[in-house]
This record gives C-alpha cells, sequence and structure tokens, in this order.
C-alpha cells in the first residue's frame, strides 16, 4: 500500500467524516512516542475562511483552500508542561533538545495517520512549506508557546491518479556499517536514470537550465533563500520558547 | 496493523534477510520528500563490534547488541550537495532550515520502513537516544558533513508480546481551527486515566514520588540534562555545518 501511494492535490467535492478523521487520529496515536509522552498535537481547519489564512503561508498552493480538511501536525511540549505545573512537577522542556523530541513525535506520528487516512482510500498532499513562515501558522493557529508547527497535510477524497514519481535507486540511500563516500561515479550510478526521464528534460527546456541540479539550486531551494528561512525558523523557535 | 503495533526489544536469534531488508528499505522510499530529493541516508550495522560501539551511545540499553540489525537513519544533505557539484550548480544547503527539511524526509522515511517492516512480521523499537550524543554516532558511523543521525531503530524477529501502552484520548490531541488552551480541567479530564493505571502507580512507588509527572521532571527527562543535550545537539549541528 505505500509502495502505491502518491501525493493527491484534487479533491472531490466530498465531505470527509468527522467521525471517520477521529478514528484515524486515534488509531495513529498508536505511533511509538518519546517516553509516551506523545508530544504532539493536530490543529485541524475545515472552516473556509481559516483556509483562506493559511493558504499564502504555504504559497498558495491551490489545496489548502481546495481541500476539505488541512491537518497542521505539531511539535507540542506545552500540554506536558501544563500537565506538569498542574501536578507538583517543574518542566524543563523550554529548550531545543525538547523541540527536536516533539518534532519527532509530531512527524512520526503525520506520517502513520497519512498511512492509515490512504489505507481508507483518502488522498492527501504533504505540505513541506509549514517551516517557511512558522511565525504567521503560529500566529492564525493561536498555537501557544511550546507547540510548534511542522507538518501540513491537505485532505480529502481523490479526484485524480496521477502517476508515480522516480524514486533513486538503494544504492543512494543505503550504507552498511559506516557511511560510504559518495564519488561521482556513485552519483552517476544513482541519478542518471532521473536526469535522463523526459519530465526531467521537459522541466529543463522550460526553465531554460543546463542540468536538473540547477533547478534546484537556481529556482526551487535557493541559498538565499534557505538562509532567510533559517532565520525565521530561528526566531520562530525563541518566540515559542524552544531556544533562547 | 499500526493500531495493533508494540514496540519490541526481545529478538529470536534468527537471521533478517538481507534481500528483505532491501526490499523494505526501497518500498518505504515511496515515502513523500522534499522535491522528491530524499533527503536521507541509511546506514545498515550488523557487525558486533559496530553495535558494542553504537550501544553506549545509546545508554546501553541492551536491543542495540541483541538486536540482529541497527538502523541508524540520517538526515543527508550530503549527497544531494555532491550531485549538485558534480552537475554544474552550487549547493545552498548549509543551513538549519535544510536540515530541518531533511530531518522531516528522514524522519518521515524511517517511520513508513517501520510499519512496512512490522507488517511482514519483524518487531523493532525505536531509539529516541539518537539525537542524545549525536557527535559520537557521528563519528562511530563516520558521517560527513551534511549528514545527521536523527533515528535509530533495532530490528529482528519478535521474541515477545508485550502488553500495549496507555495512550491519552483524542481529546487531548485534537484542536479544532485554532489551539485551544489547556486548562486544569483538560488535564484532568486527559490524563486521569493514565495517571490511575496500577503501572503507573507502581512507578511510583519504586521511585518514591508523589506524581507521575515529577517522574518525567524529576528522573527521565530533566531540565539539567535536556540542557545539556541541547548543547551537544546545536554542536553536532555545527560540526555536520548546519548552523555556523
Amino acid at each position: 500500500m505505500i509502495e502505491n501511494r502518491r501525493s493527491i492535490r484534487k479533491y472531490k467535492d466530498a465531505v470527509v467524516d468527522d467521525a471517520l478523521l477521529n478514528r484515524l487520529l486515534t488509531e495513529a496515536e498508536r505511533t511509538q512516542t518519546m517516553g509516551n509522552l506523545q508530544l504532539y498535537s493536530v490543529v485541524v481547519t475545515r472552516d473556509k475562511d481559516m483556509k483562506a489564512r493559511l493558504a499564502p503561508l504555504h504559497f498558495n498552493q491551490p489545496m489548502v483552500t481546495q481541500a476539505p480538511v488541512v491537518l497542521t501536525f505539531c511539535a507540542d511540549f506545552n500540554r506536558t508542561a501544563e500537565w506538569c505545573r498542574n501536578r507538583k512537577a517543574m518542566p524543563g522542556y523550554d529548550n531545543f533538545l525538547s523541540f527536536f523530541n516533539a518534532a519527532s513525535d509530531a512527524l512520526l506520528y503525520c506520517q502513520n495517520f497519512c498511512t492509515l487516512a490512504e489505507a481508507e482510500g483518502l488522498g492527501l498532499c504533504y505540505l513541506g512549506t509549514t517551516i517557511y513562515m512558522p511565525q504567521q501558522i503560529i500566529d492564525v493557529l493561536k498555537l501557544p508557546k511550546l507547540v510548534f508547527p511542522v507538518a501540513t497535510i491537505t485532505l480529502g477524497w481523490p479526484d485524480e491518479t496521477p502517476p508515480q514519481t522516480d524514486r533513486l535507486p538503494l544504492s543512494a540511500i543505503r550504507h552498511n556499517e559506516t557511511y560510504q563516500p559518495v564519488t561521482s561515479e556513485s552519483i552517476d550510478r544513482d541519478y542518471t536514470a532521473k536526469e535522463n526521464l523526459p519530465e526531467n528534460q521537459e522541466f529543463l527546456r522550460i526553465n531554460d537550465k543546463e542540468t536538473l541540479a540547477q533547478i534546484f539550486t537556481d529556482i526551487r531551494y535557493t541559498k538565499k533563500d534557505n538562509e532567510a528561512m533559517s532565520e525565521g525558523l530561528f526566531a520562530a523557535l525563541r518566540h515559542q520558547g524552544f531556544i533562547e
């Protein structure tokens, strides 16, 4: 099932039942979690105005307003810290390690939710844009300190069956015992098939670039953007109390 | 299937076939990934001496030496950056945003690998300790710059069927439209059942604590440890080139 998956960006005009959503969110709670603390929460967006406010924070990808449901998965130490304070315990989770522990919990939970939703026939698209303008998402969703958005999913009943995209051979991913150096030979071995795909060749032509890699470095994920957004990410982590 | 999962810490003395491992690692590559860049790699540890070197870096949890296979999932921008450099493109991924993008990719991939492995009947335990002493793991596994370990799995054929652990009710996790404040009422509603479990009551007695929360704040995840390990995590991120 995971091996048949594809991201779905077009959804039928059909309701995602709230009881179904609750069942899937509950089943996903079986995911392993640090100390069984479940350091995550999920904000469910169904309201049209709320989707309109979130859309620009995800570069106006049309799925945000078109999907019946948008889910924002958050690293959450707030609930646990409040639990501690209500139980004569002094929480010490306003630090970066705790952020990363909670982010891991939230991402693993999110992935299992996705798998369960897809098994149910739902379609979804994972928005990596969540950490690009996190402070604005924090403001719209009214996330308190020690809560941080790490993943967004648009969810609905599929209205398309796109082809699966390519993947690298496992030789690019797997290392035995120690990390094996990446060489020009291993790059050629692992990337040539991808580079020669007709859709990627077309991509070069449209963008007037010489290599596929240049599309990533010069257009899609530039150093300048990455550095600016790193600053924003740090600032939001500071604002949410996870770093000093 | 996800709803029946439990962590497995005892494994049969039986081989995990390498062809099976390759199939599962390959199937997991279907996981959504940023720009289809697959910003992850996995180091497979089968060697006894390597397991012995990793064990103390995971607080000597016995699974590390007893499991037939240990998998370290890494955020990896090294391979992509090398691809760029080999293709007349200038990578700009030595920053924190890129680290978090790669860490997300690695964690989602890891979770789907876990789901696929469990569907095959394998058992596994997720070690959250991976980010506690990351520099030492980096050294043992010879991870180059822009590669960072984010999750470790011990894997084998199950030799136990532990009971499932408790989970919070969905009311603790789900928020509608905006984050609803956590209150002493919501804490009581969501945590009392957990606190009253016989195993958690026993936990209090053994540790001579008044509340379950104190076991987390005073013993398992203390402010002092979290702050020290946050420093180590930042230092390792700096060493690997993800922050300045």
